[in-house]
This record gives C-alpha cells, structure tokens and sequence, in this order.
C-alpha cells in the first residue's frame, strides 16, 4: 500500500523523486520538514511573502538560526520575479529560494514555473507551498524542476487532514547529505524516514505512521488517478467559473486579478455594509455551508470561497451561489 | 469537542495541568514536543536509557545543542534511582532529567514517583515518557508532580495512530515562558499551539489538525472514562496474569523481572531453537495474531505480546496461547 501511495504521489507531483512521501503530520509539518532538513544555521534563504504562509516560511528560516531575505508582494498580488531577481542578485550568498505557489490566505498563484527557473540562474534551490495548488492547477514538479516541495492532505485531495506529501529532487538531497550540521528535528529528519519509506524490501521503523490516514490518502490518490490530472485541472476551472458568473450577477467583485487567481480559492471582497460574521454563521448553520474568513491582512474584508477536489461540484456552486443569494437579499 | 478532549485527557493523566492537549503527530512528535520547548541549547539533561526509547531522547537533547548526561541500565531493566541520583549530583547544572515510564522496547516499568522526588531535590524539572503506560498502568500526573509528559494514542488508549497526547505542569509553562531562545520548531511551539487549545471562546489558527483523528480520541477517551481508569489498569493486571499462567504452561520464560514488569508489554525469550521469523509470520498468516518482534539489543532475542487497552481481552489472551502451542507444537 505504502509502495502505490508513492507511486501515486509521484503521479499528483508530476515527478519521477524517487523521494517521494508522506510525512506523518499536517502541511504545517511538511513545510518544516522541507526547511529543517534543507537549511543549516548561518544559510540565507530569500523568501517571498505575500501572505501568511510566507510569513511562517521565515519564522521556519529563522528559528532554525538562518538569515531570512524578504521579497514581499501585496496581499492578493503575485510574487513578482522581477522583485525576486533582484533580492538574488542582491545576495549571491543565498542557497534557496522559497515560495508559496497558491496563498491559501488570498487566493493567488504565482508562477512557479517562472519563480524556479530564476533560483537555477542564480544557483539556489527552491522550497515550494504547493498546500492549495496540488491536483487543483497545474503543478510540474519534474519539468519546472522544482526542488523540495510539500503539500497538504486536506485541500485539493479532499483526504483526511494531518498527512503532508512532500517530494524532494536530487539536488535536495545531495544538499542533505552534505549537511555540516545534523538536523535539528528527530521527527523530521529525512534521512531517517527514507529507511521507512523506502520500497527495498525493509521497512526500518522510525515512527508509528498514521496508517488509517494513508489509507484514506490512498484513496483519495486513486480517485485523482481515475479521473486523470487533466481532467481535474479542467473540473477546477470549470466549477470556477460557473461561480464567477453567478457571483458577478450577485454583484460581488473578486480579490484577485483574474490571471492568478486561483480556481479553487476564490477571495472575494465582502460587500459593503454586510455583517462578516453574521453572514458566515447564517450560512453556516442554515444551509450547511462553511465559507472561509480571512485572514491576517484580509481578515474582515474578504470571504474565500473553496471549490477544492471532491468539493468542486456544480451542486456545491449552486448551493453557494443560491445560499450567498438569499442570505444577502 | 476540544474542550472534552481536554477534560477527558486531564482525566487519563490525572492532572489538573491546564495544558493538557493533543499533539497532531505521533507519539514520537510528543517526545520531540516536550524536549524542544522545554531545553535550550547549552542546557545539560540527564537522560535514563534502558532501551530505544531513551536512546531516542538522547537524540532529542543532542540536535538541540544540549547536553545529554547518560543513565544506561541495561536493557529489561528498571532505571536505578541510585544511578539517577550519583548523575544529578555530579551534575549540578542539569536542569532537566528524562526518563521512559514504560519502555515499550523491552516490556519493563521504572519507578516514575521516585524518579520525579529525586529530580525536585535536585532542582530539576521530569521530561517522561507515558506511551504506553498511559492508561495501562496507574500514571498520576499531579500525585507524582511530573512536568512534561508524553503519550501515544494508539497504545492502551486503542485509538488510530498520529495524536500525542502532552501535559505540561505550571513549572514546566514557567521555564518555556522564561526561555532566552526562541523554539527551534515552529510547528512544535507550544505557546503558540495554546493559541488553538485554550477554551476562552476564540481558537487562533494554527495549523490545520487532523480532525478525524481528534474524534476518534475523544471516544476512545469516552470509553476509558466509562470503564472508569481503577478498572481499567485492573483489567490490564488481570488478563497479564492469564497469559502469565498460559505462558507457564508453555515453558515460555519471562524477560524481565516481576517486579517491573508491563502488564500491558509483555516480553518474553523466545524458546531455543524456534525461528522466530517463522513464528511470528504463522501467527499472523494463519491465526490473524500479530506479535511483536524483539527491538534493538533484543532483536531475534525476544517476544513482545502486547495486552493494551481494547486488545486486553480474555478471548485475545485464549487466541495467543492457543496459537502458540499449535505452532509452537
């Protein structure tokens, strides 16, 4: 089972990484296992902000003692490469560059694609969010060449939360295992969970995994496999959309310029004189339906609306959209 | 429901301690938990090892630039008060003494009360491993006056694993409150996990925890608190002195003295001339009964029959005797 749901990782990353897993704890856990085993004490890392996860990435660079070098964009804006070029060129003593490709807390995807290419010119590898973006929008682990990149359980693969699929390339590797320092998490240290994961025959034991989540997180992988990524990534933007529509008619005006806006997390601005909270819970316990506040910068003004895996169904649109309709009639 | 998770926790801990809550990983992150909030680098720690777990620790305290004072005792041993004791003395600047309550490696209790005494005399605050004592075996927090302490949940408590339970005294809130360094984990940081725990209405997000699980704690919680925590650990005692006798019967010795023996993890020597991969394999495939191999020094040397919470049944101690003298025949 263990060997499939890598097998089946690897098909949602788009990646042939051998190194290719489940970490046994949220996408919050993912992230750290990414920095932890990537990073060392003195390192410098340039992180893009435009968000909360950005945010927390530098929390991550700096309580492992490393220089985190800030690229911030605005709240609902893309990271910006020309900003990013300029912090690499600024700090030829960075070795990564991290960034959240879908900013669950606005909504936006950046490029990258674009983002992945820039760290290569400038000889660092890249620490990748993909919490929101895996199976939701195209995500090309092997062909961007991405470097370390994590995932969450919960969102686009519609599983139970508290996994975090995270694919390492060669290159993060062999920065591993050239380590001066040893990693400063246990728990986290990849090198010991490879002896677990590893399909030659053995099994090391390390920790007791959550086996009844990587059940479910097999299961929500072969339905992925089933319905194939393409048509996945077309189900998104369709849902999408049919609720942009729908909401436009509502006269509620989205966040995010339409070129990165995300499909599957629409940020909408909550319409002038409406009670935030008040609409949240009506919907909430009249019609079933939770609908995301936001958060840290957005906290007040903006709704996010998920349409992620299982979730993004031409009934679930309807509902929202006649739900939203009625609450705010 | 995070509330009675709480209350029910504090109940299977027999403590009062406020925090007392869930880790969203496993038993391992726990672990990892108490030693990154609770240990700055350049502390000194004394840590009792007689078996993986406290080896484990050691770990912990060394990837956290602390120092680890080493209590060895050999393995299917209880940790030697009188060794703890000759270490505190030696070392006046340890702050901090570890030690496994129920070494779930070799099947043996150590005296937690007299362990927790000896590290209050000596100024020293008790990390402890509960993992597979909790429940099993009468644990009492507060009676005991132990500070940070760990658990698993798919141990005596019978529920999925990938939650760990952590209870923290007001002492041990008192030194992470008073810490010069921030906590090398950002996923692990407990004061900023209180944020999500704390029942003063309003739950700060964190990280997104892995709610299935959470309910399947609270009722495997439920259950415990219907037994009520007298009969449980009676029913442990009970169902260990059936196999005992069973195991008697067979010629099947003991490995660890009675004296400090698990109820719950019951090692034993595996007869001469049994293969022991043979064995445990014919019990799995033909009587559907998994039992534990020997770890570490006692790899190949010992059995390890588990009797833990849902598990410790009287048709599961007639299914393991029964078994083992058809195979063993």
């Amino acid at each position: 089972m263990m060997d499939e749901v890598k097998a089946l990782l690897q098909y949602a990353f788009q990646t042939e990484n051998p190194f290719t897993i489940a970490v046994s704890a949220p996408g919050s856990a993912g992230m750290e296992t990414c920095f932890v085993n990537l990073v060392e004490p003195g390192d410098t890392v340039v992180v893009c902000r435009n968000g909360v996860f950005g945010d927390r990435m530098r929390e991550n660079v700096e309580r492992l003692g490393a220089t985190a070098i800030m690229v911030d964009d605005d709240w609902g804006k893309a990271v910006d490469p020309e900003k990013v070029e300029a912090a690499l060129k600024a700090h030829p003593e960075a070795s990564i560059l991290a960034f959240v490709h879908a900013e669950t807390s606005t909504g936006v995807m950046s490029d990258a694609e674009t983002l992945a290419a820039l760290a290569r010119q400038y000889d660092c590898l890249t620490i990748v969010d993909t919490v929101t973006s895996l199976v939701g929008v195209p995500l090309k682990v092997d062909e961007w060449q991405l470097d370390a990149v994590y995932s969450g359980s919960q969102k686009c693969l519609s599983c139970v939360p508290g996994l975090s699929p995270v694919t390492l390339s060669q290159k993060a590797i062999d920065k591993i295992q050239k380590r001066g320092s040893s990693v400063q998490s246990w728990f986290l240290d990849q090198s010991l969970v490879l002896g677990y994961w590893s399909g030659n025959g053995k099994r090391s034991y390390h920790h007791t995994a959550p086996v009844n989540s990587l059940y479910a997180l097999h299961e929500s992988l072969v339905m992925v496999h089933e319905e194939g990524l393409e048509k996945t990534w077309q189900r998104h933007r369709d849902m999408h959309e049919l609720l942009k529509a729908g909401l436009n008619n509502l006269g509620i005006e989205f966040l995010v310029d339409e070129s990165v806006r995300l499909p599957q997390l629409n940020a909408v601005a909550i319409p002038d004189g409406v009670d935030d909270a008040a609409v949240r819970s009506q919907l909430l316990n009249e019609f079933n339906l939770e609908i995301g506040a936001g958060l840290g910068a957005l906290a007040g003004k903006a709704w996010r609306i998920g349409l992620m895996g299982h979730a993004a169904k031409r009934e679930n649109v309807s509902l929202c959209l006649g739900a939203l309709e009625d609450v705010l009639r």
